[in-house]
């Protein structure tokens, strides 16, 4: 039986420590707070994230080392911009799992680390020291809830090491999660890392009251600037054809779920940055701050990228939304 | 100016029509009845089809010879299975154009022919006689209900020969219309062929209470069985990841306005194909029909597409929607 600890316990983690026990691994879960970490051993529910889910049988601790105590998998599930300092307070305990356990680092974290501008398996890597053929990254169109609710979903499981992912796909392949195996690590962690903007670009133009041919050209032409990066970046476009790109992008976008989606409908319909964020239960949304991490990385690679540029300009730089539609509406024709 | 002949009035002709005049193009349109030809051509209005819309001054005539005469653009735009009986009845008409005016005709038409497998421009130069680099085709996330009403859009004009598509990007920008050029005559039409079967699983996993996740993930491994076929034709895979591709997909997978979603979700939900065709006002869903021939030349290509022979499966074969889903899901696990 494969042994896998899974750092972090909001939705996403506490949602595939369930997909890998149901495809029968043994799961220990890593929670921050303590409380946490007890309903979750005692009860198999997280109290926070995803209340009424009724996990099957997990392990559940507070403290990281008895989490990877002989992990062979090691997920990391805490949100993008903390990962390299949690990873700091880890480093130990990884170190021993790697050297000890031949061990997999799984990244489920998305996004662009502000400043460094390194995708996710970079910082993995920078941290941790361990080689980039023993990180692997899931990404794909998992929006947490449903997978808990077992509804049937693809995702994507790249590692440039093909053995890594494909155990990675047994250790987590059951009757409603299907993982598909890919080598382009790259092309995984761009894709979940643009489309949280372009979700906003959606939920503006919904908030104007644009129909479903708008909503689907923004999502084909913010695909194309993200495939135009990825590119840039060593990325394979075939990947951002898949589920990683346009599937992410295609749930992110479209489920009222998004909260990306929410905060852009307000600002469509005529509301300020603050009404957007009460909206939205106080939290900015994630693509207001990932718009400027994904706009220096393009500006660093000579890309263009007139969408994530106009979301950038509606949200910092006090452009109305009118003002930004009519520049990317007046933008010079030309071949796809 | 230039003069654009639109040979059929149904609700993307008459919208298309719209975007000509709108950019500043002289057109003329032909409409098999001539009562509708008479409503276009004194009130602007096309009574039988989006009945709502004002448009602006065109012509509009029941005689092809007249809508054709000094015709530089040919935009067909009848439906796929009767393209070629039309074509048949204007060949003479056509070849003038084609003869005098160094016309180009641009296809509007969706669909692979039943019987001989042929994709519409293949299609219009058999019976013509035109080259292949005379022969455009349109496609993208183009409603035309959401066109009429102005709503912005992108699309895709494809032809092997790029000055007369760029000469077919001018006649038809405008404010609310966004046409992109592109040489990749076969990817275009093969997204716009295989789309709506892909929307009829999409509305079978709706029915059967699937959320955001299920759909995104048929849509992108629907896309992926689209980039198989198309390829094994001589597609580009980019043109498939492009507006003609994913874009006409989303808007058709996600629209609520898209017949054969409603049709696939009564399917979900448990009901007949009967069921199915009264709660579409009596008509077969166009994702029942084009299964058959897009099944037939993934066939003749020895490619695998497993969502079209599932769709086909409970369309044709008699095999339950749960059927036909555990068969999905439980195929042998791989690479994306």
């Amino acid at each position: 039986m494969t042994r896998a600890a899974v750092l972090g316990a909001g939705s996403w983690g506490t949602a595939f420590a369930k997909v890998l026990a149901d495809a029968g691994t043994d799961v220990t879960i890593w929670a921050r707070r303590p409380e946490v970490a007890e309903a979750l051993a005692t009860k198999h529910r997280n109290p926070s994230y995803l209340p009424d889910v009724q996990l099957p049988a997990v392990d559940a601790t507070d403290d990281h080392v008895e989490a990877l105590r002989g992990a062979e998998i090691v997920v990391l599930a805490v949100p993008s911009q903390s990962l390299r300092a949690n990873l700091e307070t880890w480093k130990d305990a990884l170190g021993d799992a790697l050297t000890h356990h031949d061990a997999t680092l799984l990244s489920l974290a998305k996004g662009i680390e502000t400043g460094t501008l390194l995708r996710m398996s970079q910082v993995i890597g920078e941290v941790t020291g361990a080689d980039q053929d023993r990180i692997a990254v899931l990404s794909g169109p998992n929006l947490a809830k449903e997978i808990a609710a077992e509804q049937p979903a693809a995702t994507v499981i790249a590692c440039t090491d093909e053995a890594r992912g494909i155990a990675l796909q047994q250790a987590s392949a059951n009757a409603y999660f299907r993982p598909y195996t890919n080598t382009d690590v790259i092309g995984c962690e761009i894709g979940g890392a643009c489309k949280n903007v372009i979700a906003l670009a959606c939920g503006i133009a919904a908030g104007m009251g644009l129909g479903d041919n708008s909503i689907a050209s923004l999502i084909t032409r913010g695909l194309a600037e993200i495939i135009r990066l990825g590119v840039a970046l060593g990325a394979e476009p075939v990947t951002l054809a898949g589920l990683a790109g346009v599937g992410d992008l295609v749930a992110t976008c479209t489920s009222p779920l998004s909260r990306n989606r929410s905060f852009g409908h307000v600002l469509g319909a005529g509301g300020s940055m603050e009404a957007a964020q009460q909206a939205t239960h106080g939290q900015v949304a994630e693509g207001v701050k990932s718009c400027t991490s994904v706009r220096a990385l393009a500006a660093a690679h000579d890309v263009e990228m007139p969408l994530t540029n106009a979301v950038h300009q509606v949200c910092h730089e006090g452009v109305s939304v009118a003002e930004a539609v009519g520049n990317l509406l007046g933008r010079r024709m030309k071949p796809e």
